[in-house]
């Protein structure tokens, strides 16, 4: 239906997060409206992106490569707290925790979330690096599974939590408290989230 | 349109929460399709209910009427804890805490919150009987604002804070621990609620 | 958890089309909050609905009992176009049907659609009422099923298609046209509207 | 927040179609996800779009530059029937209307609609493209009105409507029938589009 060019862009715009045939082919249209000098800056962007951005190889969070570091401005941050490891899905979780100002500690990316019902979902997460990383990182006192209290967040934290006491069984292991967010009503929230709310009254 | 029979059950259903005009001509056209010892069992149950249920002088929970207490079986209740109140917004939210199993405490129904926009709003709202009950009950210890963390409930609780300093300047007060509920996700948080389960990890 | 006389109107409530359990211990403590004579009055106004009210033979249309007569004001109108007859699911078609004022033929009331993957659902709904009307009303020219383009609707149109050409195989039989409704997006219509809406353009 | 390379995308993907700072985040996340020779595949789709599609002069459709026509296939197309003229809004309804098969003739794609409570909002649209194209263009007996029935659809139609009237005042103009789409119900139809459902009824 659509021309050649058109399409092939659409097929690659369709496997971005959350984007569906319809958007795709929105987005391709809109880039058709934009002078060629901003068409060729995204084309650069997106072209030299990894040149520009290393992945860091002790909490996997992408950050701007300035130096020969391998190792991100967090990890490397002279006022972190070492004793504290927070395990989380995904970059975009790391800049909610940041942007709370509440948490101080270090961060490790596992890049996925284990799915219940498909074997072996635990191979496409950063399971074996994480262990890498406890066996070595002494420091650690605590690990906060910061993870969303879904169904696939609560398959990951029990696996996770095994791998933990595996590795370290005196290990003081959390997870965020659960409570009404903001807007959220008692009359439907869940009776674990009410009982967890209750008791963390304050 | 509608005979008037049925527009004028229309007009009452229209009152109920949460009904619409077109909600209520199918609550008719329902009720037509019963057969009449059911409208007829439907019509003594409306028209008894304040003969056999009660509203409790001391909390405000409708409970059915068995002999002459004025008081219902909570407030009644012997093992429940004196020293904890909990005041909230309406029924469904004690429902809701008496399900989890974990409050043991009694209770205080607002009967509604007060609207932030609106002149006078903590009129429609039971603080005369909350101010009376907190002057003569001198069990209390803890007050737990169980009010949903919504823009009318914030205003209420910063409105029920004051009322409740004035009469008893050492009472503790507390409110729900914010949080993820459960299916919440960490990026869509907002950052208060990612603090407290922060704050409230376990 | 409810007291008795609450559940048990709970229990009745949470039939009305569209009520699930919490809706219905809403209208239960709605209906405490309202005074005794409204209770009454509500109660009454449910006792006397089928008294008040009587469903048309030819049509079923509900319609207030003023007289002995057994049709509706619509069946007995003189400016009506008896050529023309109108099957629809249920009352409230007819009311939208008739709020466009465009419509001057007769009606009948199916009572419902049949559910394609349930057996025998052709048993709920007035097949055998309309056959008896279609043999007797020697009058009518044109059928318009105005069912709702909905895969019940689909599968009823088709049932009712077949049975009308088994008792008059001359009739004039037709549908609602397809096309964009107010609001509506090209983008997002299907093919059959979008096409339907060509053909019907003007 | 963002390392600078990735917040730089960020904010050349916030200005996609739909798309806001979150998901914005997503796509950079994505990309960095992929190995290096999609990227650099993506990059030139990107850069070489414009190279590669051509806008047709006629009706503005994006189409694959093959020679050197400044028409597309469409325009070009020798079964197309140019006495018809379909004026649209974007691309997409193009696509939509071709899926349907059931139009043959020829299109103008505005490249938006009027918002009528912004003043000047027909300088946005190809209007003078248009009036040109109707006045060298004898071919055209009826112009079909395609546009959505929104609000800034019924308010570009009208526009459209004086402005045709003033070039050629004998032109036949159309839009689109209204009615109910598949899987829409009659009792929330407006009554505008019940009416014209009735009137194509068929």
């Amino acid at each position: 239906m659509h021309p050649k060019p058109i399409q092939k862009l659409i097929d690659i715009f369709v496997k971005f997060p959350t984007v569906g045939p319809r958007t795709a082919g929105r987005f391709v249209f809109y880039l058709l409206s934009l002078p060629q000098e901003e068409l060729a800056d995204l084309a650069e962007s997106i072209k030299d992106l990894k040149k520009q951005v290393s992945i860091c190889s002790s909490c996997f969070n992408p950050f701007e490569k300035i130096d020969d570091y391998g190792i991100c401005q967090i990890c490397r941050g002279p006022k972190r707290d070492k004793a504290l490891l927070c395990i989380i899905e995904k970059e975009a979780d790391l800049i909610a925790l940041e942007k709370t100002k509440r948490y101080q500690g270090l961060y490790f990316i596992l890049g996925g979330l284990i799915e219940p019902l498909k074997k072996g979902g635990e191979q496409n997460i950063r399971i074996d690096e994480l262990k890498n990383r406890l066996e070595k990182d002494k420091d650690i006192k605590e690990i906060v599974l910061a993870i969303n209290p879904t169904i696939e967040g609560e398959a990951t934290i029990s696996y996770l939590t095994k791998i933990i006491k595996e590795i370290s069984p005196q290990m003081k292991i959390t997870r965020l408290g659960r409570g009404l967010p903001q807007g959220g009503e008692m009359e439907y929230a869940d009776e674990e989230t009410l009982s967890s709310a209750l008791e963390s009254r304050r």
